[in-house]
């Protein structure tokens, strides 16, 4: 079970970017929000698809074999498994994940110079 | 995979409250949104949670032993598997919800009078 959160406020409560925290969680899958500026790194999930809803600002999903996905507020995507992307973002971008528990931010590639790689970080 | 959509323009497709529209699929996996609006049922889900995201109005989920959740824009909250559940929502209530594929509306209840079973009807 997981308490009554707000979004804004759970926003609010961190300044970290590309380390999504854990909103709420929905038998063994998180959903995650997290602060995104700039570039994250070419990478993909093996096995599992990752759902984006950017709530704020511009979210860009690069993908090697097609046009670039460009989100803004209110719109969503579900990148599937194993599809190779690189998402960027434009400054103060905000947006929601929903993804399985343990499936780590960067994918296949680990730790990145400029963006750690995480499991997601439990709200305070 | 799932095509890019917009929240906003989702919900502006269809009318029907209570009837939940598939916006996303993540793995087996519905995001689902619905417009909802007075009573739905008292039910429960013996096999899951079920992730509620309130994007406009207000959504109540009231509980048999505990205080009702009232959730405005930006709030979330989870109902454990098995708990059982009433929502009752404000006039032009909208909200976002997470769950397995197959999971009916009202769930241990099948079709009740005002309030269809629904496992998700895919968008226009």
């Amino acid at each position: 079970m997981t308490d009554k959160r707000n979004l804004d406020a759970a926003f609010d409560s961190f300044d970290a970017t590309w380390e999504p925290r854990v909103v709420a969680t929905v038998n063994d899958y998180d959903v995650r929000i997290a602060k995104v500026d700039g570039d994250h790194t070419w990478h993909s999930h093996a096995d599992t698809d990752e759902f984006f809803l950017c709530v704020a600002g511009e979210f860009t999903i690069n993908l090697r074999d097609a046009d670039p996905v460009v989100l803004g507020p209110g719109d969503v995507y579900t990148v599937p498994r194993g599809v190779e992307h690189y998402p960027q973002a434009a400054p103060g971008t905000r947006i929601l994940m929903l993804e399985p528990q343990g499936t780590p931010s960067t994918g296949d590639q680990g730790d990145v110079d400029h963006v750690p790689t995480s499991t997601g970080v439990a709200l305070n």
